[in-house]
Order: structure tokens, then sequence, then C-alpha cells
């Protein structure tokens, strides 16, 4: 993924408390042609794990989740909600995320009827740091007897814990873009 | 969009305080072979209209909107955020939505970095009903001094006034399923 990293490194941006800010082309305004090289991308490590669903979480999951979808001959996606909606099924799989960057919890919610023991999963997802969401949707995944096939991550922060995380609990975890540092000075190392 | 209207009559749901849920392929589950045909419906809609860029509003707008940026060329997608996230940049363009579905009001923001005068924007969103979300999308458009070439919405509630509240701004509004009553007996008709 050579246009991912080259995009992380010319318009990726660097906050404090080690944030990468990528709202250029992922998190805010969507680079759509990368956002279908990722899904190609996706389908290339995944073809053989024939997922017949992909879950991801609102809202930076969607638009990567969907151009994956395409490749795997449009299989449903799935998107767990961040909040509580009026019109929501109260009959849903929960599962709570600690965000590090707002230093706060959160509950993720599926509705059970759109997940349950038939389903071979694929989970995707923008950023794997910590591996807090995508723990969760793990976790939601084996509330509701789903299978995993595996999970795959836009871009990983090599140095916290969560891609380790994640494989230490038997998945097949794939990156795309592996960021090894970000630093002071603004600049981002990627390996 | 014979595809979208059997859709909405095999799958929506009708639930209290005249919401209808579609999460099922839509709002939640996303079938995303139906979001692509929505994409092409709206190419060809708007196609003459020569659009830069999309814009559109988390969550359930991005679906839709990465698909249509596909007809396009794969012109950018921009998606207004619901909530001030601690990595978005605080300089923005920000507009007040009231949602009758929830009773209350909350702001959408978009980044003053990816929108401005030289932008030829297409609005899409899921659902037209009263035109709050819309209208904000406008307004944001606007403050940019982007130039609005057109405004398209997947479902409109052809009984309440967004549609000709927009209409009568002057700007030109595409919808794709026009929803007539949604019935107690849990029943919808479509025009």
């Amino acid at each position: 993924m050579n246009m991912l990293k080259e995009k992380i490194l010319s318009e990726g941006e660097v906050y404090p408390n080690d944030v990468l800010k990528i709202d250029a082309f992922l998190n805010h305004q969507i680079d759509t042609k990368l956002s279908d090289e990722i899904g190609k991308e996706f389908y290339e490590l995944f073809k053989d794990k024939k997922p017949n669903k992909i879950l991801t979480i609102e809202s930076s999951g969607i638009a990567i989740a969907v151009a994956t979808s395409k490749y795997f001959d449009f299989i449903p996606v799935l998107f767990a909600k961040k909040n509580d909606s009026s019109n929501m099924s109260k009959d849903t799989y929960s599962s709570s995320v600690h965000s590090y960057t707002k230093n706060q919890d959160y509950n993720i919610h599926v509705s059970k009827e759109y997940l349950n023991e038939n389903d071979r999963v694929l989970i995707i997802d923008d950023f794997l740091a910590n591996g807090e969401a995508m723990n969760s949707l793990i976790d939601i995944c084996k509330k509701a007897n789903a299978q995993i096939v595996g999970c795959g991550a836009v871009v990983c922060k090599t140095y916290q814990n969560g891609e380790n995380r994640i494989k230490e609990l038997g998945y097949d975890v794939k990156v795309l873009a592996r960021i090894k540092s970000l630093n002071d000075d603004g600049s981002i190392e990627i390996e």
C-alpha cells in the first residue's frame, strides 16, 4: 500500500497526545480512490477466508468497509453504533470501549437481528492502537456466536500493544500501514 | 429505483413517532449492492452539474456518498461531524440541527480546510423529512462560499416540508424514494 503510506507521510498530521490526524483522506474528508485501493488490498489479504459479512464501527470505518465489500461481491456491511439511537432496536449486543484519545468509555451496539452464528465476519477498522475498539467488535461477535475470520486495520501504531493483543486472542490480524513513531517535530516514521 | 422501493416495502419498519427504520439495509446494516445502485442513480441525476466534492453527514450518509463518488470518478467525500472530536481542527464551519426524532439540537462541523469557494458541492443524505440536516449542510456550504450544485436524498417523507423547504431556497433537489405515509398498522405507502 504505497499509495496509503505516501498519503500518511504527505497529509497526515501529528497532534499532541500521540494523535495521528488523517482527516484529509480518511477520517473527515475521504479520498474514495484510496478507500477503493484499501478495499482491494483487504480483499487480497482475506479472500481465502470467505467472509459473508463485514463488521466495522461508525463513522470512519464505514467508507473502507463499503469499499472492501465491493470486492467481496457486495457482502453486507454492519457498523456498530456508538450511541443509543431512539429508533434502534433495544435488543442489541453491546460492549464497552475505552478511548485513550478522549479519555472516556463509551458503549458500542449491534442489533441482534443482523449478527448470528451463521456469520463469518471480517472485522475492519481504520486505526489499531491499543486495540480497544477492535477488541469490543470481537466481543460483540463472540456474544452473537459469530465466527471471526479476520481482522483488518488501515493504520497500526506498532509501538502500542493493539496488534499483539488481538493476535494473542488467536485472530488473523492484517494492517496496511505500520506507524513506528509520531515525533515532536511533526514527522511520522513508517516501517 | 425499484430496488430501493422494494427494499423499503419489504424490510422497512414503522416505529412510533413517525419513524421509518431502515436499519436492515442502510442505517445499521448496509446492503452495499443497493448503495452502489443508489450512487449510480445520483450520478445519472446530477452528472450534468459537474460537482467536484460530495458533502454528507455522519454516519448513515457516508456509505451512499462513497458509492456516489465512485461514479463521479472518485471525487472526494466530506462528512460533517456531529460531535467535536478532540483531534478535529478547531477551525470549523458549524451549524445547528434540530432532531425531531430525538427532540434535541446538535451541532455539525466541517473543517475549513476541506471546503472553500472553489468547491462545487453535491449534498447527499439518507433522509429528507423536515429538511433540518440538509438545511444545515447548505448553511455550512454558504459559510464556506462553496457553490451547491444539487441536493440528493435517498428517502423523502413527502408529507413533511423538507423537500419544499430546500426547493424554495432555490436548490435542485432529487429524491429516490417518496414516502407518502407511514401507517399505524405498520404499512408503508410509497408514491
